[in-house]
């Protein structure tokens, strides 16, 4: 039987102390996730001054947020949604031109069911270049979308998505090759067309 | 290859200025929003004010968002519940009597895909007289609720649904017809009995 | 043809006056899900004061919504996380050591569609002693998980899920049999192994 008395959090690291971490809960996360700041430019600011690497020319909305922005890398060009819920107790790596639509939900965390002290799971997620993860969208732990791959809005992706793939559904299946203009000689090479 | 850097947005106009856009954001969204304040009437003027049109006897909760009101219509006695997020960058039509319930999302907007410059494509939601949006369902842009369609909770509707059907599952597909008493005529017509 | 004017709460009784539900949407509610105090036992504290049953030993996360506290019960070791929202218009029984992930919905209400007055229906949702409703799923009306029983995370639940199974999708399906590590005589004797 579970027992949760027993919880096993293993070797888990958070990856700063308690002081970093409560700075980043009471102030930097609020003023993150505040719905009344329209700026990219102080989001960019506050999560690279909580250690996380992010590239030019992204944009970051409202609402967002990040568990502990020292796991996360931004490439540029890449957008965060409103309301994107980036829980990265594991990396969580975003490309270039890659997308995180409003209101998706990126979960790099997991319970091993078969055991009574219900130990931890962590686990990276990865979005490619071009890349993108649709509006309210669900995305596990150790999921990569390869380049350019899609997750449509609202699926629930715990398998990675090959490059040039449209995944949808819950649980999400393959709907269709995604062939990007300038990028056939990409998708010849894949078998869509 | 995807770049956002030449992202385009193409003749898409959000119908209003700056000044009444900055004025919604900054101050109508977050009371039309606050979680404290239980008031309809309260959101019927504020949308009204921002240019919703908006009929007599609604129900409309806190926690609700509305994108742009001045491409909302909302009509009689219909209820717009708790967290319900109407994400309109085109027209969002709200029958009679039709409802979307409570953290539901209303998607307008799309990406093209297939090109690099990710191009912005909006289409209108309608939902007819006596539809019903389900807790946590998902609509996307272009979608149809006919009179009295049903769209289950947490189903993720991209296809339009028929009077009288009730769909559910993601993706939303047909489960079953909807006899409302009173209507059987028209369930009669629909071929459900 | 649905006709809201008339809508039809019938006997539903709230099982509080409006003195003590105005109390909890004003002040307990907003402290409960406030984001900037992680404390359980301020939760664990303002929960038992508006009449929920709680054991010793649970884990309440920021963000966390209850409906109405007096039709609450939460067992020993128990945990709900970030953003859970329990809408329970009639009675959530969570058990011991039984987790309720970050982002999930338990819907405790619905309507009678087949009806003009959309007559309001209501079903109690009970998680038995180590079940798990994983992060974002959402779990409706008059649904059991039953000892051991896993919601997989973006699951919609319609249905109960039976001892020792884990179910994923939209809707929730079979997946397989959870064996849980001192529990193996309850798998072998449920035909797991």
């Amino acid at each position: 039987m579970v027992d949760l008395s027993r919880y096993n959090r293993g070797d888990y690291d958070p990856g700063r102390g308690p002081i970093v971490r409560s700075l980043w809960f009471f102030v930097g996360l609020p003023l993150l996730r505040a719905a009344l700041n329209p700026s990219t430019a102080v989001r960019v600011w506050l999560l690279r001054l909580f250690g996380a690497k992010v590239g030019r020319g992204t944009t970051m909305k409202p609402g967002m947020r990040v568990k502990y922005p020292w796991r996360l890398k931004v490439g540029d060009f890449a957008w965060i949604g409103e309301d994107a819920w980036i829980d990265n107790l594991a990396l969580v790596s975003v490309g270039n031109n890659a997308v995180i639509s409003q209101g998706a939900y990126l979960c790099t965390g997991n319970h091993d069911w078969a055991r009574e002290t219900f130990d931890l799971r962590t686990g990276p997620i990865l979005l490619e270049d071009g890349s993108w993860v649709g509006a309210r969208a669900f995305v596990g732990p150790n999921v990569v979308l390869e380049r350019c791959a899609v997750a449509a809005a609202g699926s629930v992706v715990t398998r990675s998505i090959p490059a040039f793939e449209i995944h949808a559904g819950n649980p999400a299946t393959f709907v269709k090759h995604r062939v990007v203009a300038g990028d056939s000689w990409v998708a010849v090479s894949k078998g869509a067309v």
